[in-house]
């Protein structure tokens, strides 16, 4: 019945969010001099939710975040040194090592011969294509999806894209908010596998009794059911 | 034999480029006290050159670029004012109104029976659902492929995603470096339709001679070729 098996690739496939709180926190060294390190991080939270609407998500996104946020907490008096030091950080972020989940490849041996798989991410398109790359795992999908948002109706829209039915679509990722819950409502399959780090922007309290979800807590669970 | 029309978004769809040409204006009087004009506009393309690998197109990219080539241009001496100035501009940028090219409806009504039409674009993908959904043009629309870049193998995977041969594709775009050659070395349809401004970085000196190549001054005259 399931046709496509779509994957998150941040914390699904390859470790990202440990990159963004390793980014915070030498964000907070930088502007120690002006503010502490628990307030630098509420601000630059505050600064990314604002501007999500407007940038979405991803490192670029991230990027301008820590520099708006550097120059409103520091009342303008940041000087140009620390702002090029943001830049080159971002920079270093974008061109990061690639580290694949274990048990990511052998899931997807075993799945590929069956299904068509896909990427379903959100960020910056570049940098996933670049991830994807860099993976090893781009001969494993069909394609990546890069998703705006990761909503009831970006779904509604992903599966009218791929020209299928929502229950014939199986969405495996680490976020309950963004990779489960709509699917489910949706009507399509879901299985969560929790990553370790959770951004406060992700998180979310729910119990969930639905018959197409499952939970794992390693991604070579999965084949357990499929 | 065309069964999809793929449409750039920028300057083929709507106007884009010239807000650029505005904010290198902008940018220009930002920095009028460090350089003259002529030398401000060099050093941000090279900016922009240099950091397209890893940014991708888009206004993200634009932002960052700017702010780049402004600790770099005055040798950090730049105040955070101007930064802020910068991301402020940015953000107006990412919200500026839609405004179509003369004759993109019509188009589009007498095409949307016969074929799938999709939209074809570089640039930031949450900027370019913006502006497909402020244009009105939505619904036209089977779908909106937001690609890393525009070169014949970007196109092929275009063509692979949307399950038709080369030869079922029909690309209609301002760009001939990006729109039109990748196409037609892959086999496909294109129409050209020259915008008045065009970006340093797109633009090429040919000439073109190719059975499925067409060029039309304005974007009505398409439907003569299709």
């Amino acid at each position: 019945m399931i046709k496509v098996i779509a994957f998150d690739g941040d914390d699904t496939l390859w470790d990202n969010e440990i990159y963004f709180r390793e980014a915070e926190n030498w964000f907070c060294g930088l502007l120690e001099d002006f503010l502490p390190a628990h307030s630098v991080e509420r601000e630059l939270l505050k600064t990314e939710l604002h501007n999500i609407s407007l940038y979405g998500y991803g490192i670029k996104a991230f990027m301008l975040s820590m520099i708006e946020t550097a120059v409103r907490i520091t009342d303008k008096k940041i000087p140009a040194e620390a702002i090029e030091k943001i830049v080159n950080y971002g920079k270093g972020l974008l061109d990061k090592p690639v580290h694949l989940i274990d048990g990511v490849e052998n899931v997807l041996v075993s799945l590929k011969p069956k299904y068509r798989l896909v990427v379903a991410t959100k960020g910056d398109l570049l940098d996933q294509e670049r991830k994807l790359k860099k993976s090893g795992l781009l001969d494993y999908f069909h394609h990546i999806e890069i998703m705006s948002e990761k909503k009831e109706s970006d779904y509604a829209k992903l599966v009218k894209h791929l020209d299928i039915k929502p229950e014939e679509l199986m969405m495996i990722g680490n976020s309950l908010k963004s990779d489960i819950i709509p699917v489910l409502n949706l009507g399509g399959h879901a299985i969560h596998i929790p990553y370790h780090v959770t951004w406060a922007h992700e998180h979310v309290d729910v119990k969930i009794e639905d018959g197409n979800f499952r939970q794992v807590e390693r991604i070579s669970e999965v084949l357990n059911f499929i």
